[in-house]
């Protein structure tokens, strides 16, 4: 692979390009092309969702056999990767960790920054830069808005660039996330997506998850969505008009049983009280907008229940053991969705 | 390997399985008639210790070659192993660890709880199976008894079980640590454990090792036990029961100078303060129960010293430098017998 | 490779040894006329340090294909590695790591003390001995000054004794630091390291690698040093010694400017105030021995900038775009220089 970018000579300061709109910056993330950082579900359009569901069709198929898992791990088995967590996040760390032992790529941890020579008065920036000397790729997650981002891009303009893959950053932006959600929506319905009605209930105001997945909601044609919130957390207002913008028709509704009868797919969330400012999580009662065991005669038999995980109490533990509950497979998903973006970024999901 | 578990159907409630014996439990945590969780040194007859014992020598022969390790870290090299280790210790961790290294087996770790999801208000039980999602086997240390023993029940009703190994459970199990204590006599006696006298030494009362080495020795004819130990912390007495029923001749004494000259094994224990309720170790003479440089000419030639470690001052430096002091190897042979018992659980053992 | 060490019957007791001069030691810690432990930088003489870089050389050109990775990958495939770092060094720590990774060589950490069987009263030497049962190398960083090289006396008066590499050992050795810097000379002079001019800056009392690198010109011809600090931080008095002795010419000076024209290498260093008594370090203005932007129009050139990393503010930012701004290569050349040692000390260097 060759390691200069083009970009080093044209691109502006730091503080010029941080807030361009996203669509602008997409260039500059990529190369030969191709996404080079993965920092923003933007950068996923339909015919590269496509291409990653199918690589990772691909991989849990070849895999399934020794000599076939064996291949695979061969194939990235010069590549090191870091995975540079300093916000804690086991679930994803775990995900992306077994993903690149799939992968055949070795992989060293960050996992706590007061360890590091951040003490000694390094710059983060430096501080990601000697990791970064060490390794073929980054996964960084970090809880500064931006600073995922700033990485790639100070990493672009060196002469010995890394991708980087964003892990979590922040409340902005988890990008593999959204991509192992709309993976379950691939698998689950034989990868047809268009023309699905998808449900999605909970804290819609904070979690980051429901917002991604109806922003990559665009990339399919017939799509209907329903919104079901307390009415102190429903969806924001920048995704609906996004949503209005790109003529995607949506519902709010306090009515779960109302809507759930022609879901295709009801997306779960847990309500994010760590963002309450003053205890207002407390002040609402969650209890209409839980799953239970009596809701499964309620749905379609194809209908599948979602839910990022950890869940609380918003599904009944009764419903794990029913075919349509289908966020202990979408965990799964998320490990060999992230594998075949890893295989895409360093070219080798041809030689599967 | 087949995943699906026949026992799904059948299997009771956790609150009416787990308080039944052992002896009942078995059959559930086995697949096609083999071990697969590993719980409870129970699960050890004596066909299945010479089996593993036979399997660790030969990793240790094979492995002595350049061309011999790398075939063997190529059986399992499809697996990936979680060591799920949220009680300290280092030792055992490591143990494992470097067992599934020698296998092939590709790891990862969860150390610590904090940084889990758990914090995000996540059932224990969610947890584990989120990980359990990315691995093909869990190792699992963890304060609470039971809690492994709950995770292979759970796990053994999901659509996706994986074995689990038991790294030490609370007070009541510690499996392989049994394991390596009977294959240390095993190599130490050529595999004839058969009419061997025993000596065990020290906190007999609250040292979890000789609880399940007296167990196990139920396996082996003519074995003859002596318990030597503070009377305050003699041995308990549903393991001198356990012996009367199995006819297994035992004698308590103070006196270990006394029984040392006839002993083929002597296995010390440590004081296990740790375990006080009010100081009641600093009120005993632990020094009766130490073995110096000067018992090495009263023991016979053939005796073995053992030892659990880690050590205080039971044992004295210089005895480590005589042929007969085996706790080393014992410590060593503890990740062989580990590789043997991963070896026999994904059934590669017939490839050595 | 035998295991068993011709030493232990002629040692003698660690008071005696520990207190004699390294030229004496040196010999305890080879086997067969080779370097088996590397505890000092003084083990490194000019024919070694040629081998060791033709080597790094070597794995850096033939693991720029990913066959040649692989057969690089595949030299140790066989050994485990335990990197006992109980003193906090991220960026030392995953040099190494990431340079056992090079080499196939499979890694255990141990990065915290307080979870290790210590707790239970065990002494520091056995807590070692125990971890090195599974392993076949120790990679240790230590905060007490002597503990690597008593480990690497200890371990190999065992029946099993295995190389112990110094990380980083208190003030006193940091053998792979220096190796490391002199290979940064030898690859930016294109193995013409005689007849240079060094011009080292900074706290030179109280860095280790500015005496490190000192120590190891002896092995080079024509070599003049150039010291530049604040009075307060000169070099100390047994280097320039040292350097009398060795007739290798050297002059002090506070002022930078006036030094660097000539200079073929200027090695940079921060202000250590981690050492810092009473505050010493804020009564001294440390810009004058800064290297800014408007000082590459002084410099030759052919001159390279290093730095040990991490840096605060001595390198101007900007400087990193010249390309005689080696200091990110630098820390990458570390991990080279690691990977040949270890290829070295497994005598898998003829296989490259």
């Amino acid at each position: 692979m060759q390691r200069t970018s083009a970009m080093t000579s044209v691109q502006p300061d730091w503080e010029n390009f941080y807030p361009r709109p996203i669509s602008e910056k997409i260039p500059f993330f990529s190369k030969d092309g191709r996404l080079y950082d993965c920092l923003f579900a933007q950068q996923f359009n339909r015919e590269l969702l496509n291409h990653l569901f199918e690589t990772a069709n691909k991989l849990k198929t070849v895999t399934h056999r020794k000599d076939g898992a064996d291949h695979v791990s061969s194939l990235l088995s010069d590549k090191r990767a870091m995975l540079y967590f300093v916000q804690p996040s086991t679930r994803t760390f775990m995900s992306f960790l077994n993903a690149c032992h799939i992968m055949g790529i070795k992989t060293s941890e960050i996992r706590d920054t007061t360890t590091s020579s951040e003490v000694k008065g390094e710059t983060p920036e430096d501080t990601v830069r000697t990791f970064s000397s060490y390794v073929d790729m980054i996964i960084m997650r970090h809880p500064a808005p931006g600073f995922v981002e700033k990485t790639a891009w100070l990493m672009n303009r060196t002469g010995r660039p890394v991708p980087i893959v964003n892990g979590g950053s922040g409340k902005d932006q988890h990008p593999t996330q959204a991509l192992l959600d709309v993976y379950t929506l691939y698998r689950s319905f034989a990868g047809e997506i268009d023309n699905k009605h998808i449900v999605m209930v909970g804290d819609l105001k904070r979690g980051r998850t429901v917002r991604s997945l109806s922003y990559l909601m665009k990339s399919y044609k017939g799509i209907k969505l329903s919104f079901v919130s307390p009415k102190e957390f429903r969806m924001e207002s920048d995704i609906l008009d996004f949503l209005r913008r790109h003529d995607i028709p949506f519902t709010e509704t306090e009515d779960f049983r109302g809507v759930m009868k022609t879901a295709d797919a009801i997306y779960m969330t847990r309500i994010q009280d760590e963002h309450d400012k003053s205890g207002e999580s407390k002040a609402v009662d969650y209890s209409p907008f839980h799953f239970r065991q009596e809701h499964l005669k309620e749905i379609k038999k194809t209908c599948v229940i979602m839910h990022p995980l950890p869940r609380r109490h918003e599904i009944e533990l009764s419903v794990d053991d029913d075919p349509r509950a289908v966020f202990w497979r979408q965990e799964r998903n998320g490990m060999w969705a992230r594998a075949a973006l890893m295989a895409y970024i360093f070219g080798v999901d041809k030689k599967l």
